[in-house]
């Protein structure tokens, strides 16, 4: 083996959903040019049997349609992927000698993933970076915990994983409008950063920026979907520019203070990043969260329906064809982590955001969360 | 006189279009309620002949109009401004003896006004706050000047000018939507600083903060400007949320870097108030010069049309009732400057806004300008 060929890289995707086909584009196009990565992105499926979109009465295998179609019919209608993507249902093919993994699963899927992924990457020269938006709790402390670490964790050895976050829809990611992204890592050394942001990078469409704080990035990615609960409760209220723009600012403020108290070293500039302040404005205006909430405080303007968790569940069956919102899961941990550390004062608007989705207290005292308690971890920004 | 009477506030609202009125609703109700201040609210008024709603074929004088109606009629219908605010078409009596002056006219004006203001106001406890969003830059060195600046200039005897900035779209101000407003000023002792404050402040629906940095909040109003042009050129393309949510990040970070460049001492904090981002979020959101560069975007696409200065005369006629546009004057003057410093390569957003706005540089090339060049002064934010 030549070292050109020891020191090559290998991508595994693990997730062919929207977001993972969606960035599937962008890795194969740059593996198919870098001289440094090997062409072949492998992308872990979970298989399913899809309608086929020639004949809607026969359904084929997921992994087959998108290596024969080369198009996730189901996930990412419309949109060619490279062909150098291949669909590999077997995780172990997958994954074998990778040393680059793409998490974009769901997260609830990777403890039964993992165990397999460590068994069969490449033995030294594996990283992982993280699309996957959420945070976990942990059961006893309630604290929060990055799910990056939890895969460095479950993988032991050192492994090392980083996040890419930002105003990404991955829509128009795959439709190659213009976006910008965050790339944050931390890996053994500066060659090894460069070369896991070159393969994300495609200039002029996807511009990505890598900085260190992985924590920061990543916190952001979960904490902006309880934001934008409220900016759907101000939206379907009826409220304006002012309030929502109010909304936004508080809350990107609460979000630097989460952090500074619950995780090390969080730094200031990664707020005015992709996946702070950029993320934080793309979600409010057009993401999932904010469109269902925004129904949630429709529906509860006409309705007074009592059960709130009965009424998202409506929303979610009726507008995310039964997927599970982020947001609402995220702010019933991050409210009972609050609660338990007695620090629900210093952040009116996540607590406002909470009692109105989850205690009944009505949508238009929303209003009443969007302000600053005092500037104790605000220099934080 | 008592010591009460002689530290009882008097304000002089100098203007009364639609922010004026506007603005003139909250400080009559506060006027109305705070013990330190005189309960009449003087607006000095640009006296002209206004159709009346009740008979379309009557005209009456603008301050004869909201003395009575208690409305003005032309410039915020629909909207009550409380009786104790006094229009006042003589200027000298409108602010004999004030102690606070709000500034909220056209900013040409204030050449011509300024002379006989200083002549009447309280000779000793006089300050103002100017809600004029814009700056000048002076005919030699093209250097950009604070209005707020100018005023104090012409004012004279160490006369002291603050601004009131923020996310403030006026009718939803009149409407009393909820809203944050940023008091940027550094009177000569806190009493005055926080009476101000308070004089402006009527929570719950429209908070003030008050920060020390004029010089920042002022440059943001007008800067903000210049980035909803390129909004609008964003959504007359049609793209999406995330080429929106990077251009305004990068249109905030080129606003920073140019205040750290063009004025002393501003504060990396001023830029997550309201005067900040909020207010460039909202203006990027909703504003005319947003509305206005949307058109310019799409007209261009489909006519071709070559000569922009006429383009934007038309738009401003369409859109404005023939009103100019605030963000194309800035970016002329903003481009003028730049250029004259040799600094154009690192402002490569308000750069490309320019040239699109009126060079004929295609509208689609807006995306070139959508990135950071180096950190040199971004560390200010």
């Amino acid at each position: 083996m030549t070292t050109e060929q020891q020191e090559e890289e290998k991508i595994c995707i693990i997730g062919s959903g929207n977001w993972g086909c969606a960035i599937a584009t962008v890795l194969g196009r740059n593996a198919a040019i870098l001289p440094f990565c090997s062409e072949a992105v492998n992308m872990w499926v979970y298989d399913e049997p899809v309608t086929l979109p020639s004949d809607k009465k026969s359904t084929a295998k997921l992994s087959y349609v998108i290596n024969t179609l080369h198009e996730n019919v189901k996930y990412l209608p419309g949109v060619k992927l490279p062909s150098n993507v291949r669909a590999i249902p077997d995780l172990k093919e997958a994954c074998k000698n990778a040393t680059l993994l793409v998490f974009v699963t769901p997260h609830q899927f990777l403890p039964n993933l993992l165990p397999t992924i460590r068994a069969n990457v490449h033995p030294t020269r594996c990283r992982g970076v993280s699309l996957i938006k959420g945070l976990d709790f942990d059961e006893m402390t309630k604290a929060p915990v990055l799910i990056s670490k939890s895969i460095e964790t479950a993988m032991g050895g050192g492994f090392k994983c980083g996040v890419l976050m930002g105003a990404n829809i991955a829509d128009e990611v795959a439709r190659r409008q213009m976006c910008e992204s965050t790339l944050a890592c931390d890996f053994e050394d500066d060659g090894c950063n460069e070369r896991t942001r070159q393969l994300f990078d495609e200039p002029p469409n996807f511009r990505v920026t890598r900085i260190n704080d992985v924590a920061g990035a990543e916190a952001c990615g979960a904490l902006k979907n309880i934001v934008a609960l409220g900016a759907g409760f101000v939206d379907g209220l009826g409220f304006g520019g002012n309030t929502k723009a109010a909304l936004l600012r508080v809350g990107l403020l609460e979000m630097a203070q989460f952090c500074a108290i619950f995780f090390q070293r969080v730094e200031r500039g990664t707020f005015i990043e992709s996946c702070g302040i950029a993320d934080l404005i793309t979600t409010c205006y057009g993401g999932r969260n904010k469109r269902c909430a925004e129904e949630f405080a429709k529906l509860k303007l006409i309705e007074h329906k009592a059960n709130c968790d009965e009424l998202w569940m409506d929303i979610e069956h009726k507008l995310l064809n039964g997927q599970k919102l982020q947001g609402t899961l995220a702010v019933k941990e991050v409210y009972a982590l609050l609660e338990n550390r007695e620090l629900l004062d210093s952040f009116p608007l996540f607590r406002s955001i909470f009692e109105i989705a989850f205690t009944g207290r009505p949508v238009s005292t929303i209003t009443e969360g969007i302000h600053v308690i005092g500037k104790r971890f605000v220099s934080n920004l």
